[in-house]
């Protein structure tokens, strides 16, 4: 039913977003005070986790749990003016079988899950579940350590509480707004502001559609790759670029390649996609093949640019001794693309 | 080299957007000043247009075309406080031969564009080139009526001016902005702010991506269109909404077609996208495969939604006298993607 790209780290749904219910004041509120609730807690977008130990053979795939916390811990916080709170959802049922429609006031039996953030030190005000859990002191490498099923709850959690932390004062206008519809949306607090009329995007979150793509070599057997001077040592990956305004994806990735490494891109194809909540993007993984192979790299972005022969890559992909550069992380999309390649044929 | 749907309306490239010279003052102006640069004007978003008469079959493809102005024509307005300018681009050389380098001062031969935007009546300030050439008075037909490489270009400028319009306050303390980098770019004027520190979106035009997708019956043999009620009478359009934060495409489709029809998805395929700049959507088309075929429409958004048969899309395709309903415009995406479908196998 999924293709494999669907497995991708930041990409499962393990909870239904029930959009429906964002306007649904009573029932939000209810669910706020349900003891089966689950709230995350993010303090300057950094969750709070608990670390696991790593498993016997020191390999462990997860390495962070986040901290479920239930309303009696979070109590003080909820009502704190700077804390911000959003509706995320509710756990899939096991079974397929329908909601039944309840009465009014009836549990719907659903377990819904907030995420609550602040930018001021939490500690005073929340019970922790746990001695050991603790904030993430930075998104990179921690969000990429959780099991999967929360990894796509942080994609979601994390996006939209970067939207509020920047956005709380109206565009339009410049004057202070409310949270509205359970965290999805900001309203203008200035009678008669332009951003009342109508449905404008400055009342919702952002997501910021990326292009990231393996540029193939007109004879199909070299991939270009490339690395900023942020990349650990020898690390290179793919070529990336916000797509602008009045573009296609397709002509995103010939600009940016073009950009980025001086290479001519004709013929693109759309791989698979990935939320990247570093703040809000949304990666459209491509591969294309080049029409030149002449490098000239963009110094203000990228450090180096290279052809890498097939053999290289997949020395690069069993991290042989002898590789000459190591990939990026499993749970980037840029390493689904580049492995997607080496399994593939030579030709799109 | 393109796939079909790179023809698409709002698809072409006419302008190659230049990017690495809009931090260069210094080009940007002597472009401002050159006589054959190309000058767009909009008006509260609305192109200035002349009127093309029809061909003598009445039919005609394009029926508006940009007007080009120069330098001397919008001189007053292109100093005036509450006038936007963005730089578009220059005219791509019609033949591949490499952009030699210049001396600095030497004129490089290229046709710079700019779009200039007003929110005020720029009657009095403009020298018309031509008694026949109006505002359009609304985005909606006329924005349809354009040749396809003027098209191109409004999806660019109509986009980045929608939020130039939008967000000249800093959303992250409410402070006013200032425009930079040709336009592409709002910086903050409160020293000190947040937005300041790092790299931020809240600098940068939006893009909304928006999952549009074809949802095919699970027979193979169906597919499910819906009507809004601002649609004309008769007109029935693929499903489609804006993908949220920490989505996938995949996951994204899906969600929206579970809740404006109830309906069940599983396979997506990717088909093309499409730039739609009312105000800066980018259109991430697809078929999807639908796993169950109850349909229970969301109210709030869908009037009515239903399957419709291979040959009923093909008689609405054909306009046939005797079509159960008509499709959305050649230039929407939604049409594409239905076209698609009916010259495609039963089965992705
Ligand atoms: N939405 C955005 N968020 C952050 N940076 C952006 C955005 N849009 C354009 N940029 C610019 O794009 C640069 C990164 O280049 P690229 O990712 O290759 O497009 C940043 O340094 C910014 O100057
Ligand atoms: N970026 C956005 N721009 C406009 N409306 C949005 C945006 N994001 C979410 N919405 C909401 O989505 C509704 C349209 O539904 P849909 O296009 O099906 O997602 C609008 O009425 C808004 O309430
Ligand atoms: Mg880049
Ligand atoms: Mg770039
Ligand atoms: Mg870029
Ligand atoms: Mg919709
Ligand atoms: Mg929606
Ligand atoms: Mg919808
Ligand atoms: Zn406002
Ligand atoms: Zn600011």
């Amino acid at each position: 039913m999924h293709s494999d790209g669907e497995n991708l780290y930041f990409n499962h749904e393990f909870l239904d977003r029930l959009s429906e219910r964002r306007t649904d004041s009573t029932w939000l509120a209810a669910k706020q005070r349900a003891p089966d609730t689950v709230f995350l807690l993010f303090y300057s977008l950094n969750p709070l986790v608990t670390s696991e130990p790593l498993k016997e053979d020191g390999r462990g795939d997860c390495s962070y749990q986040l901290s479920r916390l239930r309303r009696p811990s979070v109590e003080p916080l909820l009502g704190h003016p700077n804390t911000t709170l959003i509706f995320l959802g509710v756990e899939k049922p096991r079974t397929c079988a329908p909601n039944t429609a309840m009465d009014d006031g009836e549990d719907d039996g659903l377990t819904a899950w907030f995420a609550l953030s602040t930018e001021e030190d939490p500690t005073e005000l929340v019970k922790f579940p746990d001695p050991q859990c603790a904030f993430l002191q930075a998104p990179m490498p921690g969000l990429l350590k959780l099991s999967d099923n929360e990894a796509g709850v942080v994609a979601q959690a994390r996006a939209v509480l970067a939207w509020h932390s920047r956005y709380s004062f109206c565009p339009t206008c410049g004057s202070g707004t409310r949270v509205d519809d359970g965290g999805h949306k900001r309203t203008c607090l200035r009678e008669g502001c332009r951003s009342l009329r109508g449905i404008h995007n400055t009342c919702y979150p952002r997501v910021d559609p990326v292009a990231i793509m393996l540029v193939i070599h007109p004879e199909g057997n070299q991939c270009l790759l490339g690395r900023k001077k942020v990349f650990p040592a020898g690390m290179f990956s793919c070529l990336a670029g916000f797509i602008e305004p009045g573009e296609t994806v397709e002509e995103g990735v010939r600009r940016e390649v073009w950009e980025e490494s001086g290479v001519r891109v004709g013929p693109v194809r759309y791989v698979t996609s990935q939320p990247w909540p570093m703040p809000s993007s949304l990666m459209i993984g491509c591969h294309a093949v080049a029409l030149t192979t002449a490098i000239n790299v963009d110094e203000n972005e990228i450090e180096e640019a290279r052809w890498f022969t097939r053999q290289q890559v997949i020395d690069a992909t069993v991290k042989a001794k002898h590789a000459v550069f190591s990939l990026p992380p499993r749970q980037a999309i840029a390493h689904y693309l580049i492995k997607h390649w080496i399994g593939m044929q030579a030709n799109l």
